[in-house]
């Protein structure tokens, strides 16, 4: 068995650059836009498939990294994603993150409603953070509600779709980009039944990244 | 768009139905001790490639749920693994869990022995609870590190080897499960490229249902 001795700060870059050629091999030929968000993709799942399946609306990348260097929160839906995005560049960002999953008044009122949990604690971010970076990795129903949202009313600074699993989760990312097509909401989605909170996560990070890139490099080296 | 109207306790079930009539169509026939763990990874990802690469040591599955009844510790290598791993399971089997990797003595270790955080938090782990389940979703240095420990005396409980990437990853379970075989360690891994902290967790959460399963069916309705 042949191990690479790479020093560990030399492994991203190695990574990166073997997704680089892969995708050159296969012909992929990504837009200079989107091309940090789908390798961060594809070096959290090691899945090419995210190249088909990410959808971006116009200038999602550049309005999204926008609102990051403006300090617009980011909400999740799970604990999980809320655990992989990076807190030195949000902290470098002024930039807040939360998650409203684990809170009981959000399990007491979801018992109540007949709703998911995922449903209802989207639905006080919302109110708590009208303008923020909602990344939905977890339930579609988080996302459906978002979508409902937005055609009452609501304009996330981003919307991240990208559910992972085989109940209404394909239909929830069809609909949530109609609703924000509509409404000149920006999103980026991955379309079909996978995704995940890691995707979640990766497609935050790499947009934090970017916006931090100007900031200080060092900000990376949290991974 | 046609959107489901199911009510949140049954989208779980409904989606290990559709799971379960797809490896149907495929052809695929689990083993039934493998069959859960498979069937929520593939929960997980959506990915039904997983039914090829997991692997399991004999009677690994029942091995690391006794050991879960027995109140052994999980240690995770990332905080995000850490996050997606049922808290309400892990106190009705009184199960602690555990990651290193955000300790500031790890990060300053690690700098000085040029080794992974990843790495070094293994190596705290392994000195702290030697019998322990480790759960490897992110990092092969910390996988290569526990194989390294197995070949010097440590016997953990059981080790989740399903890192996800591009620079040994396929190397380190190749690695680890050749250790695991020969020194009789209990083991599960997904070969190759795919992984992530995602599937360690729900790794962690199949053998956890399962290990509570006689206990009390409400343990799982953590999701």
């Amino acid at each position: 068995m042949r191990i690479q001795h790479i020093l560990p700060g030399d492994i991203e870059r190695t990574s990166m650059s073997i997704i680089a050629s892969e995708l050159a091999e296969r012909g992929a030929v990504l837009p200079p836009e989107h091309e940090a968000v789908i390798k961060r993709v594809i070096h959290t799942t090691a899945d090419f498939d995210y190249v088909r399946s990410l959808r971006f609306t116009p200038r999602a990348v550049e309005l999204g990294q926008a609102a990051l260097r403006q300090g617009v929160p980011i909400i999740t839906d799970t604990n999980m994603a809320k655990a992989g995005i990076s807190r030195p560049s949000l902290e470098k960002l002024g930039c807040t993150l939360h998650c409203f999953m684990a809170d009981p008044e959000i399990a007491e009122l979801a018992k109540k409603q007949g709703l998911t949990r995922a449903a209802v604690s989207m639905e006080k971010a919302a109110q708590d953070h009208p303008v923020a970076i909602f990344a939905v990795g977890n339930a579609p129903t988080a996302l459906l509600r978002i979508a409902e949202l937005i055609e009452e009313g609501l304009r996330p600074a981003l919307v991240i779709g990208v559910p992972v699993g085989f109940v209404n989760v394909s239909e929830s990312k069809e609909i949530l980009l109609s609703s924000c097509e509509t409404h000149d909401v920006p999103a980026i989605a991955a379309m079909g039944r996978k995704g995940g909170s890691s995707v979640a996560a990766a497609i935050c990070n790499a947009l934090l990244y970017g916006a931090t890139e100007t900031l200080d490099p060092a900000a990376r080296g949290w991974q």
